[in-house]
């Protein structure tokens, strides 16, 4: 490769690093993330199964859905059968679109029966304006 | 500025934009991450003073500690006494370390008082490899 090609090459990258989603930076400018805590408990017997669907919608969510921040799956140390999501939306519309995904009706259906219990809880950011350093750590 | 000097400022902002924390990277491959779930709640007589302690210390914490690598605090938006943190450090010597620091110490002590209740629960990510995309989308 010539030199101006891996300046070019190297310009290219840079600015992509650079690049934020538009509808992100909208939603930073005017605080209208959506935010909430799911808290689900799980069937034992299906465990295994319900976690490795659940991997495969979240990562696609976050993946394929501009509007879709962050899908962040745990469960407790203590008692694995309890699961908690960590979801943050662009806004509501986000939301909603993703709620019609392939990805996420195929999770819902699929799961249907594996939730013993599902509680949804709306969440307000402390620091909304930290919020970009607070997640900058992990690239 | 010259097109040499150009060409090594674009080098250095694109390397700085890659580098990530050794200490993180670390925890990336060897899944060491402390990840937990604060719940608090909190004298609803205090909550306009506790919120902006806990700020002040959440933003500290990050900006600081290199281990700290995030602390995100939300409340309900139903019931804004209600506290949650998401709280993720490098590895269990990054939160020991946080645990002596002036902001951690200083948020501690002032904020006894304000504190009706505190949970700590002990999660584990469900899907480690992905963690570095769904954090990404916010920088």
């Amino acid at each position: 490769m010539t030199k101006s090609n891996w300046v070019l090459l190297i310009i290219i990258l840079f600015l992509s690093s650079c690049t934020n989603n538009k509808q992100i930076q909208k939603s930073m400018e005017t605080n209208n993330f959506m935010i909430r805590i799911a808290e689900l408990e799980i069937e034992p017997i299906f465990i295994d199964e319900y976690i490795a669907i659940l991997k495969k919608e979240s990562e696609a969510s976050v993946r394929l859905e501009s509007g879709v921040i962050c899908i962040f799956p745990m469960f407790q140390t203590e008692n694995p059968n309890q699961i908690r999501l960590l979801e943050i939306y662009a806004d509501r519309d986000a939301y909603e679109a993703h709620l019609k995904t392939p990805h996420f009706l195929e999770y819902k259906t699929s799961t249907l029966e594996m939730v013993k219990s599902l509680r949804l809880i709306d969440m307000k950011a402390i620091d909304q304006g930290t919020m970009n350093q607070i997640f900058s750590k992990i690239k």
